[in-house]
């Protein structure tokens, strides 16, 4: 598949060596992330709300009760941007404003589509499963039709976009290079724990093998 | 201070035992997080961006580079929705469409100011240090009047908004409750790593003690 469309709102104004226009590093971003953080101009102005998603190809896949406010106004045609975000370190550096944090994100622009078709519905439901733990799809109930019908799906173009990467680590002044001061990173990470039964039922269950690898036990 | 503001953008349409105007809940969540995605109505249309950010009692602070697009749109008047999320678990239920994630999340509405007092700024500043690492504001190089007149600080009231909590685990239907299917939550969680010294300069000096606290080694 090509790159990503870059117009003037999808690429970086500034720091452009740090934007990137490369699908296989956006797809990484977004397959790596559990969170889309969705903006949309409502008639109440821009609302951002965190939504899970899932990839498909070159969409990306929303989901929620038909009265959600902010999928109805995306299938309306209301303009929207899509950003997820991931955090790899905080940068502190010698000098208060160059303190940062060292991050990957991917910022998407354009418009949703709402999705009928439901052999497109179910794929959508799988690959947001096997998004959130990998092998989960083929670990539920079979969904139904009334359950597809009870729901919304919006379908967003991975196209508009852009990755931005900093990972820099500390850059100080070089005058404040030999204060006596200490400067480093300090390395964040998303962590999964020991996974819970939901209840007596679940716990005379053991726990799937796939579950487990997701979040592996100390 | 009162309660946040309830309007009908502020208050969650659905769910909404789960949204609470509480300001103590408010500003844990504030305080927990890390990044906050920060809409806002440009000529554009709706752009998205994380950005750090501190809070001051009932003002969050963003800054950036003078020409920075967003904190100019936003000092310009546009109307902007900041909002802060904070991932507990992956929801793994019986059902494909049962499947969550337990969170915490804040949204708020409003217009930002340009901040250009440089007491109000330094705070800001100092107030982004110790967000990001308590302690840290004490241990950097004194900030100069050129840096401060080099940078773009605006001032968004904690006002406008709610806090979304989700906390409910596994909420599976009734009659799928009996199936032979595992579920449960598994737990995430942001976690720290060992700090890391930026250059051999740094690494000469003992890492200082409040940063050893953010990211205790194992």
């Amino acid at each position: 598949m090509p790159e990503l469309t870059a117009t003037a709102r999808s690429t970086p104004r500034r720091k452009r060596e740090r934007g990137s226009h490369e699908r296989a590093l956006v797809e990484s971003i977004l397959d790596e992330g559990l969170l889309a953080h969705v903006g949309v101009l409502t008639d109440e102005g821009p609302v951002v709300l965190p939504l899970v998603y899932a990839r498909i190809g070159d969409q990306l896949y929303l989901h929620g009760a038909p009265g959600n406010h902010l999928l109805r106004a995306m299938t309306e045609g209301a303009p929207a941007c899509i950003t997820v975000t991931l955090v790899d370190s905080l940068v502190l550096a010698r000098s208060a404003l160059h303190h940062s944090m060292d991050y990957r994100c991917v910022v998407l622009f354009g418009t949703g589509e709402r999705v009928d078709d439901p052999d497109e519905q179910r794929a959508a439901v799988d690959a947001l499963l096997e998004h959130m733990v990998p092998g989960q799809a083929e670990h539920v109930r079979e969904i139904t039709a009334a359950e597809l019908r009870a729901t919304a799906f919006v379908r967003f173009p991975i196209d508009e976009g852009s990755a931005k990467v900093r990972n820099e680590g500390v850059v100080d002044d070089p005058a404040d290079l030999d204060l006596d001061l200490w400067a480093g990173v300090v390395p964040v990470s998303t962590v999964f724990g020991a996974p819970a039964p939901a209840d007596a039922r679940a716990a005379t269950l053991p726990t799937p093998a796939h579950v487990t690898a997701r979040a592996p036990s100390p």
